[in-house]
C-alpha cells in the first residue's frame, strides 16, 4: 500500500486553507534567498506556490551571493522586528563564506518555521512544546493520517542529519519504538535494516535499500530526493521494495508535499502562538 | 579488564586541581538543594566534597521545602546575577510543586554546570560546543582513557532519559558508531544486546544486563545506581557479565566519579569562557 503523501498533504493543505479563510487570518511568511543556486531556487519557488495555493502571503528576499555577513544579519534582524511577519525561513545551504548555523539563529525562535534554531532543536530534544522540523514533522504526519502505531516497533534511520535523521529519529523514539541510527560509517547496516518493522531512508543515494534488505511486511519512507538521468528518485528501489513492503512511500509525491505542508502549518502555528 | 571509573575520575581530578592552583584560579559554584529528599542530600555532599577537593568554592543554598515559584525564581536570578558565581547547579528532583525543567531553564546557560538548559541540550543536537551533561561526558571521558575507538561498533544504549540515555546516544554516534536506543516499551531488546560491541545502561534495573544476553568481547558501561539490600549496585549482572566481557565499568566506582569529575570540570570550563 502506497503512503500517498502527495494525496495526504492536499487534504492537510485544503483543511489548512479552510481553517485561513474561515478565521480570516492574515499569514504572512518572509523567505530569504541567497544566490543562485538552482535546486535551492526550485525548492524556493515549490514553497512560494504552496503559500499561495494555502492563502500564505510569503515575501520572497532575494539577496546577492555576493551579500556580507553584516547584510546578512540585518536583513534578518529587520524581519524578526517586523510585525507583520510572522515566519522566517532562511533557504540553506548558504553562500561558502556564509555559516548556515550562525545565521538560522538569529532568526527569532518564534519566527523560525523551519525548527532549526538551536533553542527549537533543544526542545525537541527534551520534549518541550515546539516549533517541529518540516521534513520529520511531515513523516510523522504521513504515518499518522494511515493510523501505524509505532509502539514497540523496530525502527532504522538511514542518515542522521540533524533535519531529518536525527530529529525523525527522536520524534519516532518518542513514541515508543526501538530506533537504531545508522549512516555512512555504519558496517553491517543491513542486519538492522532486515530485521527493521519500519525504515525511514535519509541518505541521498539512488537504490540504496534493495528488495533483499528487508523484510515481508515492512514498512518503508523515503525521503530521498536524487536526480537521475533527468528524473527525481528516492533511496529506495521502489519497484522490488513494495513488493515486499506493507506500506512505502513513493518519491516523488511521498515525503516532498508533506514536508512543504508541515512547513506551512508551521506558519500557521507560530501565528497562533504569537511571536 | 574493568574500566576504572574511580581511578580515572582521581587522575583528572588531580590534574584539574594541578590546573586550577598553579593559575592561581578562584572558581565557585552555587549548588541549590529544595527540600530534604536523603538521596538528593546524599548527592549533594558528594558533589561538595569534590568541589572541596580540587580547590572549587562550592555554595550550597539548602532551601525550604515549602518555598514558592517566585521564591526559587529569585534565587535563581540572583546567582545568574552575581558575578562571583561562576557556575550553578540545581539539583534535581524538585519537591511536586515546582517543575523542574522550568527552573533549570532559568539558570543563565553559561553557567549551567549540569548542561541541561535547553539551549545547551540544543547546541549537543547540533554539535555546536557547549557544556556537556556530566555522565554522559564521564562516560566518554572513560572510554577515550582507554583508547576505544568507536568507529563502526554497533552500541545499545539501554534507557532514553535527557540527561543519560538520548544526550550519550547522541556523543556516541558523533564517534560514527551505530546507535540504538531500546526502552522499557521496546520488544525483543535482546537482539539488539546480543549483537551489541558496546552497551550502556542506564535503566535502574538491578541484573537486567546478565551473561547470556551480551557477546563475547563486549564492552559494558554500567550508569545504574540501585539500593539493594543496603548496598549500591548497577544494572548488569557483573561477576557474570564481566567474565564475557573486554571491558567493564563496575558500580560503586564507575561512572559516579567519572560524573562527579565531568562536573567540576564544566566549572572550570564556564570560568575560562567567562560569564
Amino acid at each position: 500500500m502506497i503512503l500517498d503523501g502527495k494525496k495526504v498533504a492536499n487534504l492537510r493543505n485544503e483543511q489548512l486553507k479552510a481553517k485561513i479563510k474561515t478565521n480570516n487570518l492574515k499569514l504572512t511568511t518572509a523567505i530569504i534567498l541567497v544566490g543562485d543556486n538552482p535546486a535551492s531556487l526550485s525548492y524556493v519557488n515549490g514553497k512560494l506556490r504552496a503559500c499561495k495555493k494555502v492563502g500564505i502571503e510569503a515575501r520572497l528576499i532575494k539577496l546577492d551571493e555576493s551579500i556580507t555577513k553584516d547584510e546578512l544579519t540585518n536583513e534578518i534582524n529587520k524581519l524578526n522586528e517586523d510585525k507583520s511577519v510572522d515566519g522566517i525561513l532562511l533557504q540553506l545551504p548558504l553562500p561558502n563564506h556564509l555559516v548556515g548555523k550562525h545565521f538560522i539563529n538569529l532568526i527569532n525562535p518564534k519566527k523560525d518555521i523551519d525548527g532549526f534554531t538551536t533553542i527549537n532543536q533543544g526542545k525537541l530534544f527534551q520534549e518541550i512544546e515546539t516549533i517541529p522540523p518540516a521534513t520529520p514533522q511531515g513523516i510523522m504526519n504521513l504515518i499518522d493520517h494511515y493510523n501505524i502505531n509505532l509502539e514497540g516497533m523496530d525502527v532504522l534511520v538511514i542518515g542522521r542529519s540533524q533535519i531529518v535523521g536525527l530529529p525523525v529519529a527522536k520524534m519516532i523514539l518518542d513514541r515508543n519504538a526501538t530506533v537504531t541510527v545508522c549512516h555512512l560509517k555504519s558496517k553491517d547496516w543491513q542486519i538492522y535494516s532486515k530485521n527493521a518493522d519500519l525504515i525511514v531512508v535519509a541518505a541521498g543515494h539512488p537504490k540504496l535499500l534493495t528488495a533483499d534488505l528487508v523484510k515481508e511486511g515492512v514498512i518503508v519512507v523515503d525521503v530521498g530526493i536524487n536526480r537521475v538521468d533527468g528524473k527525481i528518485v528516492g533511496d529506495v528501489d521502489f519497484e522490488a521494495v513494495a513488493k515486499k513492503a506493507k506500506y512505502i512511500s513513493p518519491v516523488p509525491k511521498g515525503i516532498g508535499p508533506m514536508t512543504i505542508n508541515a512547513l506551512l502549518e508551521n506558519v500557521y502555528k507560530v501565528k497562533m502562538e504569537g511571536n
